[in-house]
């Protein structure tokens, strides 16, 4: 069976995450629609990137397999066409070998959070970040986040859902800057993150922003391994999946997909 | 009695423009319920921009008068919170003089239009900008909208309902531009605009960019005053009212406000 690799941007407002559940619409079930709807076929999308709801994607990757051999941009646009009253959006459809998996075979996921601070309310960025109305230093946010950076249990900044055995990760990276406008974003890089692991950065960074907490207590809260020590968890709304990286070329925007990356079959990630 | 000067963004999907009408409800109408919340007055608004259906704002400019001297921080504060679950927000509050008029003493209106010109639809800027799917050449769409800069008959870029007696207008400028990702902005400065003259732009150079005319084919329809050689008019989704500058310097970004500014008193305008 010809094996697709999808490149999808969504708006996670109305969903209850990424993933299939019972009761609720997710953003899979919502695009296995559109393929059954184009293709006849109830094909399961495999997605790299397990969101929340609430949380959004400009560059999740799914991989599927369709009986029929289909031409790229033909599968993108009926995709579309199929969505067009959904907030999902298709961006770019590949040809891809059957050991590609869009989940195991990735090597590192990119995530933003968008901050807005200022004084007033967001009225045309609502539900698209988190509004922190008081002054934040992004410059002591940044510092204090490179002790955040390597590879640590993270215990202590994971939900108490979250269903990895291991809380050991290896943050690749986590840059506070300053972002457009009155926005302050957070880079985030890893092989693979806890649940809430991003969102529990967001909230904890925030404090150090405000000068509630130090560095200093930033790293006895990561020491300490224990999830109460964390500071809240920031909102959905901020959140946004960017971009997964496959192969070995970690430079590349979108690199080309590469066998030896499926050899690797790490634990289960989100 | 005291007069405010107020700085104000808003998302206008949901409202019938910023006008008060009888029926819909409009941005006016919105803020002066939260004004008549927060300070138990019926003050009327009198905005700068009259936007339409659908066209937003990052910097409208509005006045009202109230009987008490408030802090300005806390009419700011004050009408946020009456806001609460409205997309309006209230960027800044000043106090001016009697003789400062949001709409009379405007000596600039800045105005931007978003295209977004991509293959796949947008999942996150749905109603933010206007989906353009075929590839525009922006430099032609600039060289053509150079056309157009100046004083002249605007009548063809015009809604049939204008109710501007002369379709005289002096356009200061028509910037075409690469934006962020994928979009295309449109700048557009002048004193006063035209019923539907920037997005009539809009929908025009769109056909430019796709070499569906020429730059003398929209000069003709320039020259031609006759509303039917219009393109057709982009929809409101990608248009918003950026900046009304006022007084005489048009460099500063928030410029103080000059009584002289309030001397001329043209022509009702938009």
């Amino acid at each position: 069976m010809p094996r697709y690799k999808l490149t999808i941007e969504y708006d996670g407002t109305s969903y209850c995450g990424w993933q299939r559940q019972k009761t609720d619409l997710s953003v899979q079930e919502e695009i296995e629609r559109a393929v059954a709807g184009f293709s006849g076929e109830d094909a399961t999308l495999f997605g790299a990137g397990r969101t929340d709801a609430g949380v959004h994607a400009t560059g999740q990757v799914a991989h599927l397999d369709l009986s029929r051999d289909w031409e790229t941009d033909v599968v993108r646009d009926a995709l579309n066409a199929h969505l067009r009253d959904a907030p999902v959006s298709i961006l770019a459809v590949e040809r891809v070998g059957e050991d590609f998996d869009a989940r195991f075979s990735a090597r590192q996921r990119h995530y933003l959070y968008r901050i807005f601070n200022r004084r007033a309310p967001p009225a045309l960025l609502a539900g698209r970040v988190w509004w922190v109305s008081r002054p934040l230093d992004v410059e002591e946010m940044h510092r204090a986040a490179q002790r955040l950076v390597g590879t640590h249990d993270f215990d202590t900044f994971r939900s108490a859902h979250c269903q990895a055995k291991n809380p050991i990760r290896t943050l690749e990276q986590l840059d506070v800057l300053r972002g457009p406008g009155d926005e302050i974003h957070i880079h985030a890089r890893a092989q693979s993150f806890l649940h809430n692991q991003i969102r529990s950065f967001a909230g904890t960074l925030k404090l150090v922003g405000e000068a509630r907490w130090s560095e200093a207590d930033l790293v006895a809260a990561l020491e300490a391994r224990d999830r109460t020590r964390c500071g809240p968890v920031a909102p959905p709304d901020g959140l946004y999946l960017t971009q997964i990286t496959y192969g070995t070329a970690p430079k590349r925007t979108l690199p080309a997909y590469t066998p030896a990356a499926a050899e690797t079959a790490p634990e289960r990630m989100r």
